[in-house]
């Protein structure tokens, strides 16, 4: 790692959002230095409480992770927000207007701000969002929030990263069977049912209260013992609800510190990680035997030409001990 | 594989539809059975052309993917479609009207057009949209349509597997600038802005051409000498402009045809294939030893409990050759 590199961990561990800034950009370009960042943050993170805010486009979530914000800021805590939008070349003003509006935080030295739309690779981007996850918990958030846009599974995949996740909905978003098939009553810890002033907005939450009832015997209740999946209803705009839905946060939390199962979860999550980084390292490990002169050379060749199909080679590849060799 | 299985690919070989459409299910649940399908087929791909057509929603992509199945079975060529819409549980209602709009053709016997919308692994979807594309070309199909929504990274991917591609655009779906960062411009070998009586339709058309002009000597163009992106109009629903794409669509691919291209990026898509397979079935085994009491489960046992932070755990466990270990 280079002297630069080091010292920006330091500075950022001794406050410095600019060097903050720069880390999670060398997160955002899979700079070659972000192993050695992460290993050296690891004895500072593990402290802060992430919360998940997921949903379709256009309920509101910007607006409540905003409310939510200034409720944590008055009780002291600093927050940290990555805000993840996978789909955003085609929705960008709506995104644009949704951050221009969190600048309200931007200037509270309590509170740091990032935003990550790519159009790199999908699962790339949730490796990212967990590496900027851990950055702002090195540097001393109280809280970190993340929102999503809840539609595609890598946006699931984002949202675990939460130790509490609210699935935020508004009746246009659809009926609750979407939302179950969206798989967000697999992530969902509260629900809130946001512009719950709209036409059907009680309907919505009578559905909910019904498919949560429903599934209470579901895999994601059963690792929640005590937990019932409350439905709420908030106006964002106006400040409706805000302070309800914020002690089901706590409430949530509370419950799963004192069960044990907030490390449950945090260990599910460290395996996953474990798992994915080795894949990663494999995946680079294949893309190079590939480019060499080695023992795959010969099957890659049968391959282009279309005289050997894909799958008969893997294998054979792998039957024959071919690859992976073992190391020296 | 079970007789029964064996007997599902015979008979779609010898063109019956119910086997085809039942060995497309088998890949979309993933079934055991997918390799040695796809190794059976293997002899009787490779002849359908495969023509991509993606843009962001709204952009009238499903009504001009309609009239080209109309032009081509004017020809005489037969079609298979895969339509895909990995966002679909939170815009059912449009991608179900498209659908019922193509069921137009789904009594002729030369069409056969199945959609896959599932909130299943996004890499998945992109491997399933890959075999079921490989079933239609070995069913004897002529050509094979493949429809995405191109907003993200998967995609992208998915779009890929074609020969040629169409992007969409409309006005209403941003300025050129934003297509290109979305990475349309890397996939595009022809832009058809549709809907083109709306305001900016123009406007827009001339921004294409300007970009499209820019980039002439980008990694893209220069992989297709002789071949300069051409930006066409079209109003689908009037049917105006289709000829003119489909010419253009014809061109493209006698060019590739004629210059060797269209090789050289069926070897580079099958390049990637077995890439891919390699790293899927190495994720099997990670996962396996992971469970397994393996040399694995020491560096697991650290990490879960936070004392050794994954990096440093990958790090070790590829340095030392714990894994991967030799084939007996």
């Amino acid at each position: 790692m280079s002297e630069s590199g080091l010292a920006l961990v330091d500075r950022m561990l001794e406050g410095d959002r600019l060097a903050l800034a720069r880390l999670i950009t060398l997160v955002e370009n899979r700079s070659p230095l972000v192993p050695e960042v992460m290993r050296r943050i690891h004895p500072r993170t593990g402290r802060a409480y992430a919360l998940g805010v997921t949903g379709p486009p256009g309920s509101g979530k910007s607006t409540l992770v905003d409310k939510l914000i200034a409720l944590l800021r008055r009780e002291g805590a600093s927050v940290g927000i990555v805000a993840v939008d996978p789909t955003s070349p085609f929705t960008g003003g709506a995104v644009l207007g949704d951050r221009i509006r969190m600048q309200a935080h931007a200037l509270d030295p309590g509170v740091f701000i990032r935003s990550m739309a790519t159009r790199g690779s999908l699962g790339g981007l949730a490796r990212a969002t967990r590496e900027v996850l851990k950055l702002l918990d090195a540097f001393g958030m109280d809280w970190v929030l993340v929102e999503t846009v809840g539609v595609g599974q890598t946006e699931l995949d984002i949202i675990k990263l939460a130790d509490t996740t609210v699935v935020v909905l508004v009746p246009e978003s659809g009926d609750a069977i979407q939302t179950m098939k969206a798989g967000l009553l697999e992530v969902a810890d509260i629900f809130c049912v946001n512009k719950a002033d709209r036409d059907g907005a009680q309907h919505l939450v009578a559905e909910l209260r019904f498919m949560v009832h429903l599934h209470r015997e579901g895999r994601h209740a059963a690792q929640q013992p005590g937990w019932e999946i409350p439905v709420l209803t908030t106006r964002a705009v106006e400040g409706a609800g805000l302070d309800e839905l914020f002690g089901e946060i706590r409430r949530h939390r509370e419950l799963l510190e004192t069960s044990g199962t907030l490390e449950a979860r945090r260990q599910a999550r460290r395996r996953r990680e474990l798992y994915e980084l080795i894949v990663q390292e494999l995946r680079r490990e294949v893309e190079g035997q590939l480019e060499a002169d080695g023992a795959l050379a010969g099957y890659l060749e049968q391959v282009l030409s279309g005289a050997l199909d894909p799958y008969s080679a893997v294998a054979e590849i792998l039957a024959k001990g071919i690859w992976p060799r073992p190391a020296p």
